[in-house]
C-alpha cells in the first residue's frame, strides 16, 4: 500500500488574519459585493455554536459520490487511506476546515476523536456542508461549528467518500480555494479570498465614527431619515456627543 | 427625485390586540379553522426567540425577484427609495412587520440599525419569510423574531429587492393584508383576518374551566377517555376538585 | 359506532433495553452497518430536547394523506375513534411513540393535554416524520422530543390523518416494526431492529479501553496515526498509562 | 419457505366503469370536490403516453425503505418471495396497478417481462409514485403510463423494496383503497372513492347541452361573459342553432 | 355585487414587436444580460409545445394563498368575480398572458373554454409558473404553453386564488411588469423589459455575417479556435465563400 | 496570457466499446449492482431524445460555483480561456461529454455553435447535469442528449463556470472519471467504471435463450410463475418452440 501524501496549504500573515477579527461576516459579505464579489456566503451551513466568531485560513476536504470499486465500505480498514484524516494532520495553530460533503445528511464527516485531535494541534473550527456524528461531544470541545447537522452514521456509511485535500471545492454553493480567509460568527460562515483580503483589512480599519452614536439615538426612538446614514441635520448634535465622550 | 410614499395601515383598537393576548397560536389556528379559514400558520419562518409570544397589528413588506432596470444594486444609494426603510417608519408602539422575502435564503432583509430604529419606536417583532442579517445584535434588542434563517448578506445583495409597503402579500404560503392581526409563539406565527378578530376573542374568553384539572389528572397517569374530554364519569370528581380549589 | 380496537406491541425484556443505555446512536448506527444494515437513521426529525437520550421499543402510529369521505374533518368530533390517542392508550413505562407522519409540516400530532397523558404514563419520548403543537408546554414535560418542527396547527387541520396504530411504518425514510428498539440522543433517533439488539448489546460491552487513553493524548497534539487508532509504538505508553490508572 | 398469500380486490360493476369512461379526469376531480373530497389528484406520476385515457379499478402495491435485515438484496434471489410479482398475479381485463413507491427515483418497480405478462393477463395501465425499467420496451406494450420518471435501476437496487399488495397505500399524497376506481389521462391520475363512483357517474349523464355551442362561438372571438355560462341573452341564439343543428 | 373592473396595459408598436421576432430567448438572454439583467428567463414553465416561437406584450394575472375569508370555494359562483376571466377579457391580437401561480402543482390555472375563448380573441400563448387542466384540448388549440404542467383540478380548487390582474407579478423567480414583452420558444420564456426592447431590437438586426460560414466548417470537423469566433486566418477563406455565395 | 493546456483521456480499445452496444443501461445497471457497484445511473439529467442508444468513453468537464475575481462575467472574452471549449477540443470519433453542472437551472452549458463542432469531431452525445441553450438546434443535429432541461442563459451568466477538463467529476450524484464508459439510453445514463467494463462486456454475451420464448408466452396471458424465470414444468414446451424456431 503506497503511503498517502497531500499537500499543505500557504498561510497567511498572522497580522493579516488578526486585522479581520473584528470585521464580522456581515460587514466582510457586504464589502466583498462591493469589490465585485456577488455573494461569498457558505449557504447551508448554518451556526451550532450560538456566540462563536472565528477568522483562519481554509484546509479544505473534498467528498464524492461513492463508488464502491474506488473505496472499502468498512470504517476502519487502513486508516491511514482515509483522506478525512489527512486533512486534519495538516492542522496549525488557528486554521479552520472546510468540507465540501456535497449537502449530504445521511454521513457523519468526523467523529469525536477527530475533533479531539483537530481540537488539541489548535484547530479553531469546521464548516461543513453536511454532518457530524457524536455531536454532542464535539459541542464540547469548544470548536466552533458551522454545520446541516448532525447524524449517528459514520462519514463513508451511505453515499460519499473523501476524495481530495488542499485542492479548490465548492461548499454551500461558494467556491473555496485552500488558504482562502474564513470568517464565521452567528450570520454564517463567508469565505475572503486570499488576494482579497488586504483590501478587506483595510476597510475594515474605516471606524464609521457616528454609528454608534446613532445607534443610541435610534434606540431612542430617533428619526430614521436623520440618523442613519447620519444627516446633514444630526452632525452638530453628533459632534456634540463626540465632545462630550472624550471627556469623560 | 421623487419622495417616496407610503399609506400606514388601518390599527384594530387596543382591547381588541389584549383580548387576543392569552390565546395562543394553536388555539388561534384552531378556532379559525372552524370559522372557515383552512390554515393561517405562516410556514417557513420559524420561531428564533423561545420563549417570546406577541400579539399586534401586521405591517407588511413585499419584495420582489430583482429587476436591475428599476433598482440600483448599491446598499447606500438613496436610502430614502429603499422600501424596508419605509416600512418601518409607520412603526407604532406594539406593531410586528410582516415580509414576503420569497422564501430567499440569500438576503438579509433587515440589519442591525434598522431593528434598533423599530425598536426605538415600539416595535414588537417581525415574521420574515426569508432572513436578516446582524443576526446577534439584533437578537439582543429584546424583538420576537419569527424567520427562515440568518445571512451576513444585505438586503439587496442577491436575488430580492423591496417593492412595496403595507399592501396584501403572501409569507409562509399564507395571504396576509396590512392590519391583520399577528399572533406568535412557539408554535409559530399565525395570521388573523381581522374582520374574523373578534369572533375569536369571543372564543378566547370561554374558559376551559375542567382543563386544568384534567392536566393534573393526565399527568398523574390518569385515563385520557376519562379525563379529556371530560366525562361524565368523571364530573363529580372534577366538581369535588372545583369545591376544593375555591376553598383554598 | 363500533368501538375502535388496536393491537399492543411485544416490548422486549427490561435487560435488554438496559444493555443498550450507553451504546448511543452513534455506535448503534455504526455497528447496525456492520451487521448488514445499511442506515438506521431516521432522517428528518432532529433532537428539540438537546442532551436527552433514550431507548426503548417502538409504538407506531401512521398517518395517510386525508381523505374526507373516510375521515371528519372537525376536531372533537368522536375522539374514540382519533387513532392518535390509541397510540398513546398502550403506552407503558418506558415506552416510545414513533409516527410517520409523511414529513407534514402543517398538521401537529400530539398537543399538550396528549403529551401530558403519554408522561403520567411513563412515557419516555417520541420521534415523528412532522410537527407537535403546543410545543412550549409539551417541551416542559421533561419528554425526549424528535421532530421535524412545530406547528399551531392540530392533527387533522389539513392534508393528514392518523389511520393505524402499531403497524410497520416507515418514519424520516426507514422502517419501524412495532417493537423495535429506538436509541435516540443528540445525533438523531435510530432504529434497531429487535432481532439484532441482542448482538448490538454484546458489542456495547466490548469496551476500547484505549480509548480513553487516545482521547487525552489527542486532546494534547497528540498524533492521530500514533494514537487512533492506537499503534504498536504507543502501546507501551498506554499500558504504563493503565497501569497509573489503576494504581490511583 | 412459505408460500406467499396475497388477497384479491373487489371489483365494480362493469357498467358502472363503463359509465365512467367519458367523463375525464378534470370533470371528476372537479365534482368530487363538489361532494367534499379536496384533491384526488395524485401528484408526481405524470402522463408518460401522451393521449392514453383508462378507467378501472386499482390494485395497489406498497414499497416500503430497504431493511436488510427483512428483505435479501439479490435481483433473482426467490422470485416468488417478490410482492411486485404478486400484484399482477390479480390482473384481470381492465385492471390498473397503483404503486406507493415513496417517490423513489432510484428503483425500476416494474421492467418489460413484468409489463408483458400484465398486459397480457389484459392490464389496461400503471400508476406509479416512481419509476420503471426497460422504458421504451414498456412504452412499445400499449399500456398507459402514469409515472415520475425511468431508471435503469431494478426494484430493489437501492432504497426501496415491495412490501405489500392491496392494501390501502398513499400515492402522491392522495390516499388509495385497493379496488377504488382510477381515472386517468393527459391531466393525470385521480383516485374515486369507490362509493362516490355511482354519484359521480350520475354527473357524468348530465350532459350539458350549450357547450359545444358555446365552445364555437368562442373561439370565433365570442364574449366570454355572453357565452360562458350562457346567458340569458345568448339562449335565443343557441336555440336557434340546435334546431339548425337538428335539421342537419 | 359590484362590478370587477381590471386595468389594460400599454402595447409596445408593433413594429416593435415584429423586430423581436427573429432574435430567439437565447440571444435576447445574452443581450440583456450585457444590457445590465442578470437574468430574465422564467424558470419553472417549460415548453410544452416543442417548436412554438411567440414574441408579444404580457397580460399578467396574479395568484394568492386561498383566503376563505376573502374569496369563495366554489367554481361556478359569480364568474364574473373571478378575476382569471378579467386578465382574458383584456386580450387583443397577439397578446401572452403571464401567470404567477406561485408553483402551486395542484390547481388549474385556466381550462379548455377560457383558452378557447383567448384563442378567439387572437392570443398567442401563456407562460404560468403553474398548471393548466384540460390539457389535451388546450394543447390542440394551437397556442403556445410554457407551463410547470397539468392537472385535473380546477383553479381554485386547493390553495390558491386568482387576486390581481395587469399588476406587476413574479413568474419563474423573475419580475414582469404588464406591458413587458414576452420572448418564447424551446429554449424557454423571457421577459424584456419593456424600455429596454428597442435597444435589444437594434442588436437583431446587427448579422453575425460569417455565422452562417462557420456553423459549416465546424459541421465538417473545422477546427474551434479558427472558426468560431471567426478568426483573421479563417477571414480568407470566409471571403471567398461570400463571394462563391453571391455569385449562386 | 499563458496559453490553456487540458489532458486527454485514456481511450479504451474500440472492441470494448462495441461489445457493451447491445447491453442497455438496465442491464448494465443490474449487473454492475451484482459486481459491487450500487448505483451507476446518474440520476437528473433525463433522455431529451427518445430512442438514442450510445456506448462511449467519457471526456469530462467540471463547473465551480461562481468566484467573479477567478474568472470574468462576459461571455466573448478570451474565448481560449473558457474551458467548457477545451473539452471539446479533445473529441475523438465515439466520444461523449459529461458535464458536472452541479444541477444548475439557469446555465446553458453548450450552445448551437459548441455542438455543431462537437458533431464534426464525431461525437455521439451528451449527459448534464444542467442545461444547454439553443436547445431546438441542437436536437437536430442528432446527437444524443441526457440533461436536466433547456434555458435561454449562456453558460457564466448566472452561478457557475467551467473549472477543469477531464478530472474526476460528480454528475447526477455518480463519481464520473474521466475514460469511463457511459452507457446512455431511454432509461438513463449510466457510468461503468473502466475496469469493470470487460466483465460487464463478458455478461452482455450470455445471451438469455429462453427469454425470447418467454416473452411471447406472457403477451398471450401465460403463467409468469411458469415463463419467468423459465420453470422446470415450461422447459419442454421451450425445447419444442426452439426446435420449431430453428427449423424456420
Amino acid at each position: 500500500m503506497p503511503s498517502v501524501e497531500t499537500r499543505d496549504i500557504d498561510r497567511s500573515a498572522q497580522s493579516l488574519i488578526d486585522s479581520l477579527k473584528e470585521i464580522g461576516s456581515a460587514t466582510a459579505a457586504g464589502e466583498l459585493k462591493r469589490l465585485g464579489i456577488r455573494n461569498v456566503h457558505m449557504q447551508g451551513p448554518v451556526p451550532m455554536t450560538p456566540g462563536a466568531s472565528i477568522v483562519g485560513p481554509a484546509l479544505t476536504l473534498q467528498f464524492m459520490p461513492k463508488r464502491e470499486d474506488l473505496y472499502p465500505d468498512a470504517e476502519y480498514v487502513e486508516p491511514e487511506q482515509q483522506l478525512h484524516r489527512h486533512v486534519l494532520y495538516h492542522t496549525q495553530k488557528g486554521d479552520i476546515v472546510v468540507v465540501d460533503a456535497r449537502g449530504d445528511m445521511t454521513s457523519g464527516v468526523f467523529g469525536a476523536m477527530m475533533m479531539t485531535y483537530f481540537r488539541g494541534k489548535g484547530g479553531l473550527g469546521i464548516v461543513i456542508d453536511g454532518c457530524v456524528r457524536d455531536f454532542a461531544e464535539i459541542k464540547a470541545l469548544g470548536l466552533g461549528l458551522w454545520l446541516r447537522g448532525a447524524t449517528p452514521n459514520f462519514h463513508t456509511q451511505t453515499n460519499i467518500y473523501p476524495f481530495a485535500v488542499n485542492v479548490p471545492i465548492a461548499c454551500g454553493d461558494v467556491m473555496v480555494m485552500p488558504g482562502d480567509i474564513i470568517i464565521a460568527d452567528d450570520d454564517g460562515a463567508v469565505c475572503v479570498p486570499v488576494k482579497l483580503a488586504p483590501e478587506l483589512a483595510r476597510k475594515a480599519t474605516e471606524h464609521v465614527e457616528w454609528e454608534e452614536f446613532s445607534r443610541i439615538k435610534l434606540s431612542e426612538g430617533g428619526d430614521l431619515r436623520k440618523y442613519y446614514p447620519l444627516s446633514d441635520a444630526a452632525r452638530p448634535e453628533y459632534e456634540a456627543w463626540r465632545k462630550a465622550q472624550s471627556r469623560s
